[in-house]
This record gives structure tokens, sequence and C-alpha cells, in this order.
């Protein structure tokens, strides 16, 4: 993957639409491009400002293949920071695929994946954590997901560990001065001050670690369970629930959403509400409650919304029998916040319904929901329920969260050194001892910002990314 | 559908991508991404030269919903003709609607199919056949509809009726001054001069109506049937035809070409191998060439391919037989170009191919192909061969072609017209009768250009374009 090659690629989305755009980077786009693209104003291309655009006919010799606007930018001003020119041509895979033969023919290579991010990073216009936020960024699909990334891409976190590397690569050069003076017994270290320095980079890494349990889960939407029996109308919720975000979605004309089916964003976060495919096959879970699958699929959630049909509520021994295989489940999995809805409230007097809530409050506190999927009753209120499980606070606070499990990785790493170091400084190790962990603690950092970076490590993080990114 | 409304939509492919370009057009287009935008450069979009572009943050209050490069186009100069932004944003179906949604909270409107394109025709950007090539041009895959298109939007097709009209109209008002004049029996328009020109006129539109055959052709594809025993080898002519075709394209990494099935280009020409399913289930058929279906097939057919495998002509009584069947297949379709097609030939001796192509040439000419699907013996002599049937001197000639069945219609109107007002002129008809049929080919003519458009006209044409075009 060479720099001094100009790549081109389709930047758009694959298909037919009103418009496409193919992206020409390198130090010869604007050279490979000028001599193809005849502009409405006579001009060369190679005279324009940058960021500048100019319509006009791209031609392959007199053949005109396309009338597209081109934008030019010129120097480190582009996306990639070497020049770069964008082709926006009219939609049609054919003029799509014409332009991209043409530019090859031209001289330009055939981008790999996340080939223009890459380059972005290796001209220096990013880091390796903020070009690994813009695959998350293109990838999110709830508000969440999308503000982490969008943070990461800022450079929040990357800025973060930044800071921190200085700081200690600042007390890994005095420790490693007084290796030169180890015949003198000097300390240009001192080992107070670095102390607290560990003490403060330890602060770090352990909130930035732990916030990638929660990181992790908004990104690939909450886990959520949806146990029952087979009449408790687990499909009609989870149609009631995507139904509605569906109509958002389709009320915005020309935007096509592909949902991810049983992904669900409320409230500006992706509910993902697992092994649903069971639940539409109703002969599954004929067990009821108690079987072996049920558990499993608690175990993998996030949530348990545990649905009860408001037959199943009408005789006393009936309610007796609920209640206590509720209190079986929440037993067994003491730590899985359980939210139980009742369903079918529609079924059901008021007063059956006031006496069931203070019954089943008794056990489950607030974690109760009153609903009717079929008739939409209490849908808006289940929804509220589910957010207050999420831990919104940490997006709300610009805290920086970990999302990346390359960067997790990293991070666990460099907590093991600190620790050590810490260790030694408890033991009044030597400098020369100290050194070596603080040195490998600040390879795992730079790990994470791409200051220390190998092919390897680069071809397996950009090649996740889509050609034309 | 209000010029004074700003819309918005979505240009691109929908979808996931690198990038997405999301297009605002209207009078307050500037106005309404101007707040939302904070340009990395503290700049007001207000202020900005047309055909720039900004780097920065498409903003909802505080939130950041992008990064965004967004183009600015002022006045008149923009596809539309109206004041223009192209916000080109990180290709993410979530990030798309959330800017759609922020410019529909701004007060944009969301753009109907063809909207853009519409208003450039509206606002004299272009004539009305030549928004419609805008459309074909998209919808276009091979290099012959796309040519065709590409002329038409550059306006070959309009100049021509356009300079024909207004030498008609010409003549009209000189008619229609004799009838102010018509105590005095002047004539202004001389007769002869008159007469010349409507020849003229119908040379033309005899020309652009013949055109229609071959352009609407190519615009869908030459047809073609492949016609044979179940064992003949068709399946797998197709799969080799297709097969190189799909290697070409996907070698061009980056670009997805919705391939339809069974429709190949060879030498830029779309040829389509009509009801192929049947042939993939190989017990259609089982009558052989005799049956009703393929009578059909042929009958629909511009080109019917008749494949015949080497195991039927080994025996000197199967070749008479299917010279036999040869003939009675021409003779019942006396005008379709048969192309005889000999499969498997890597299983015969090649004394016996030389036998039976001097023997089956004196029935089929040059129209005879011998070929292996399998060893991919002859397919490219095949496809020359192919080519041959198509007239692409039209193309090549530069001449007009319509494509369009509805300048077809209008061109067979105003011919009509055109007719009666030459009968008129034998007839030595006054010329207040004859006027009337001028004004009326003058109105068909007004139509394809879009001089007379009526709303219905208009809401037909543009339903059928792509949202954001």
């Amino acid at each position: 993957m060479l720099l001094n090659e100009t790549i081109v690629a389709l930047a758009t989305p694959p298909g037919s639409g009103a418009i496409a755009v193919i992206r020409v980077s390198g130090p010869k786009a604007i050279d490979f491009v000028a001599p193809v693209f005849e502009g409405r104003k006579k001009i060369d291309l190679r005279n324009q400002e940058t960021h500048s655009l100019q319509l006009g006919y791209i031609k392959d010799g007199e053949r005109i293949i396309d009338e597209s606007l081109v934008s030019v930018f010129k120097g480190k001003q582009s996306y990639t920071g070497e020049p770069t020119v964008e082709i926006s041509c009219h939609g049609s895979p054919f003029i799509q695929q014409e332009i991209i033969s043409l530019m090859l023919k031209q001289g330009c290579r055939a981008a790999k994946p996340g080939e223009f991010t890459m380059r972005a990073f290796l001209n220096g216009k990013m880091d390796l954590s903020q070009a690994e936020a813009v695959a998350d960024l293109i990838a999110s699909d709830n508000e969440a997901a999308h503000q982490m990334a969008m943070n990461q891409m800022r450079g929040g976190f990357a800025d973060e560990i930044q800071n921190l590397r200085e700081e200690l690569l600042n007390f890994a050069s005095l420790i490693e001065l007084e290796l030169d003076f180890s015949e003198e017994d000097v300390e240009f270290a001192d080992r107070e001050e670095f102390r607290s320095l560990i003490f403060k980079i330890q602060k770090t890494l352990n909130r930035l670690i732990d916030s990638f349990a929660v990181g992790n889960v908004l990104k690939k939407g909450i886990p959520v369970a949806i146990v029952g029996e087979p009449n408790a109308g687990k499909s009609t919720l989870l149609n009631a629930l995507l139904n509605e975000e569906r109509a958002i979605v389709s009320n915005i004309a020309g935007t096509t959403r592909d949902t991810i089916e049983d992904e669900i964003a409320i409230g500006g976060i992706g509910f993902r509400f697992i092994d649903t495919a069971g639940i539409r096959e109703t002969t599954d879970e004929i067990e009821g409650l108690g079987i072996q699958k049920t558990f499993e699929k608690i175990q993998k959630a996030s949530i348990a919304l545990l649905m009860i049909p408001s037959a199943k509520l009408k005789e006393e021994k009936d309610v007796r029998e609920t209640i206590v295989e509720i209190n079986r489940l929440k037993n067994r999995f003491p730590d899985k916040p359980f939210l139980i809805v009742v369903n079918k409230i529609d079924l059901l007097a008021p007063q059956k319904i006031a006496e069931l809530k203070t019954r089943l409050g008794e056990i489950a506190g607030t974690d109760l929901q009153f609903i009717s999927a079929k008739k939409k009753i209490g849908i808006e209120e289940l929804k509220e329920k589910l957010q207050q499980y999420v831990n919104t606070g940490i997006l709300r606070n610009n805290d920086t969260i970990i999302t990346n499990s390359r960067h997790y990785d990293s991070l666990l790493k460099a907590q093991a050194e600190i620790n050590q170091v810490q260790n030694g400084i408890d033991l009044g190790l030597s400098g020369d001892l100290l050194a070596i962990d603080i040195r490998q603690a600040l390879y795992y950092f730079g790990e994470i910002t791409g200051e220390i970076t190998t092919d390897d490590l680069l071809g397996n993080i950009f090649s996740n990314f889509c050609i034309g990114k």
C-alpha cells in the first residue's frame, strides 16, 4: 500500500441513485482527472483553487461518459491529507463503472477497503482511534452509538490517552536519565510525584476500562430477552415497538433505513431483542418459563422482559403460581434486572388491574408495566422503563467511553503494566527495572493512538472498512 | 408543487457507504443550512462564493450530527436553477436520516420523485426532453442506451424539433396574417416554399419516427430468443456470456452492478435473452423446436438463436432432419434473423466440423457459428455475429434517435397533422383551414420540448424518477 499511488473508488453506496461520488486520492489525483475533464468554462483543473467545484464533461477521448460536478482538494487540505478529486456523477451503476474504469486507465489503482481513511491516518490527519471511529460512525444506527463514535472521532479519547502518555513518557525519560548517572545514586524522578502520577493513570485506566461494558453494549444495542409463554403476545409487542419506529423512518421520504430486524432505537438507545426468531414460531418455549433455552436467553441479555398474558392472572391460583415463578427466576439470576410486563390488560376489569398492580408490585417494585400490545396501551411507558435500565448518564457527561475491543485490550494490558510499575515503586525497585514496565505501558498506549503500529495491525483494522472510505 | 418551497432529499443511493449526499434546493436552501452549519473556518455560509466547499459540523443545537462537506450553489447556477446546498456526510443511514430530519425542522419539505429535475425544467435549465433523458441516463446499463440518453440530454433531439417548430411557426404566422387581409386575396406565405418546408418536416418526422424502432430496442436491450432442445447447452452458453461480463464488473473493486439476470452487454449493446427462466428448468421445451411456446418466443425476439448440440448432427439422417427443421422455422418467420449455433463441437472431429460448416452454411449463410459453450470455443465470434444484427450505424452517425414512447406518440400525432396540412395545400384549402392543422402540429412539437405542458403530464413524467433526482 504505497502512498505514492493514486487510488480510486466509489464512495457512495452501491446501486442506482440520483448521484454517485467517485473519489480519487493521491499525488496525481488532479493530474489524472484534469485531462479527461472538459469544464463548462474552459479551465484547467490543475489551476483551480482548493475546495472549488466545476461542472463539465468526463470524457474518454471524444466519447462523453457523463456530465459531472468535480470537487478539487489541493495539498494536504483533503480528507486523506493528499490531493483529492471527487467526481459527483449521475448515479447509474453503468456510469460509475465507466468513470472508475477511465480513472484506472488514467493510472489510478482501485482502492482497498478503508484505504482513504488509512491514508488520512498515515498522513497525520487523524490518529488511529479517530480513524477507527469513522467506521463506527458509518455503522452506527442509533443516537448513542453515533454519539460515542462522534466523540471518539473528534479525538476526546485519544487526547486523554495522549496526555497520560506524555506525562508517563516524561517520567520514563527522567528515570532513564538516572540510569546514566547510576553510579551517583541521584533521583531525577521524584518518587512521590511519580506515585501520584501512577495513581492518576490507574484511576483513568479503571474508568476507561469500566466504560467498555456500557460502551460496547450501547454500540451493539442493549440485549433484551423477551421471555414468556407462546400466547403471551411477545410477537405483537415486538411489532408494536418496531412498527412505530418504522413509521418514523418511512415518514422521511427518500431514506431507506436497513432496519436490523428486532433492533429498535428507543430514546436514541439501540435495544436488541435477542433470539426472537423463536418468538415467531410459537411452538417454541412450550414448556413456559422453565426450560433451559429460556435460561440461556436470560443469561445473554442485559435485561429480561417477562411477559405474562392477563389470562394467566385471572384465578387466585394462577396469580400465586406466577408470583412463585417470577421469584424463582429472580433468584436464579440475582443480578439481572427483570421487567415484568402484563399484557392484554384490555381484557381485564380496571379493579382487577389495580389489584394486580399492588400484588405484583410487591415483588417487582417499579419493574412492572401493564400493557396491551394489540391496543397500544402502555407501550410508551414500557419504552421509558426500558430506557431507565441503561446508564445513559455516562453519555450525557461527555465522558470518554471505550467501545472498541482493540482499545479495551490495549488498556487492560497497559493497566497490568502500570500495576507492575506501582508494585515496583512499593518494593523500591531500581530505575532500570521500573523503566521496562513503563516502556511496555507506553507501548500499549501508543498502540491505541497509532503511534506504534504494525502493517498487520493496520491491515486488520482497515480491512473491516467499506471500500471508498 | 410550489417553487417557493425549499426541498430536501437524499441524492445518493440508499444504504450504507463511505459518504452520502443530501441535496437541499429552493429559495431558502442556503438560509436553512447556514444556521445548523458550523464551519471549521468561522464563516457564514450565506457569504460564501457559489461553487465553493466548506468543511464543518452539522449541528442540531449543541448536538453534533456529523462532520460534513457542504457545497454551495448560488442564484441560478445550480442543477435546479435555484439556490442549492449539497451536504456530503458520512454515509450511515442514521446520519442521513438525522440530517434530513434536521432540514425538515429547518423548514424544508421532503422532495417528491424527480422534483429537483422538474425544477430544473421549470426554471429553464433544460427542456422537457432533456429532463426525461436524465432518468434514462440513470437507468441506462449499457453503452448504447447511455449514449442515446446522453445525446438527448445534451439537447440534440430537442434542437431539431425546435428548429422545425420555429420554421413552421413562421409560416403559421404568415398564413394567419393572410386571414387578416382575407378580403384582399394576398399570399404572404409562398405556397411553394411552404410545400418544400412541409416536405422537409415530413422527411425529418419519418426519420425520427423510424428511429424509434431501433432506439426503443437499444434502450431496452435487443431481445434474443435462445431456442433448442433441453440438452443443447443453452444454459451453459448464457453462463459463458454472463460470467465473462461479471468478471469484468467485479474486477473494478467497489462497483456493485445490479446485473439484470440474462441481460448482457456485448460491444456496448444490451442483449436481453427472453424467457430464459424456462431454459434452466430443463424439463421445459421437451417437444424440441416444434412447440407453440417456442414460436411465441421467436415472435417476441429481434434475433432467434437456434442451438443445436453436435450429438444431433452425428448421423446423416440427423443432419437432414435438422436442416428440414431449420428451414421450417425460417419459412414460418421469414423476416426474423436466425443465427444457427452448433454447440459441443469439442466432441466432433475437425473433418466432421468442416463438412457440417459447408452443409449448414448452404442454408444459414454467415448466420452460422460453431461453438463449445463449455470449453469457451467460438464465444467471441458468436458475440461478434450477434452485434452484426444490430444497426449501430444509426448510433455512430450521431443522428437523433427517439427512445421515449411519449415522444414517439407526439411525433406520430404531429406527422398526422403535417400530412393533413400537405393534403390541404394539394387541395388548395384556404389559409384559415390550413392554420388549424399547423397549430395542432405545433402543439405536438411543443409537447415534446415542454413548451406546452400540463400538470398531469409533468406529474406523469417525474413520478417515474427516483427521489433525490
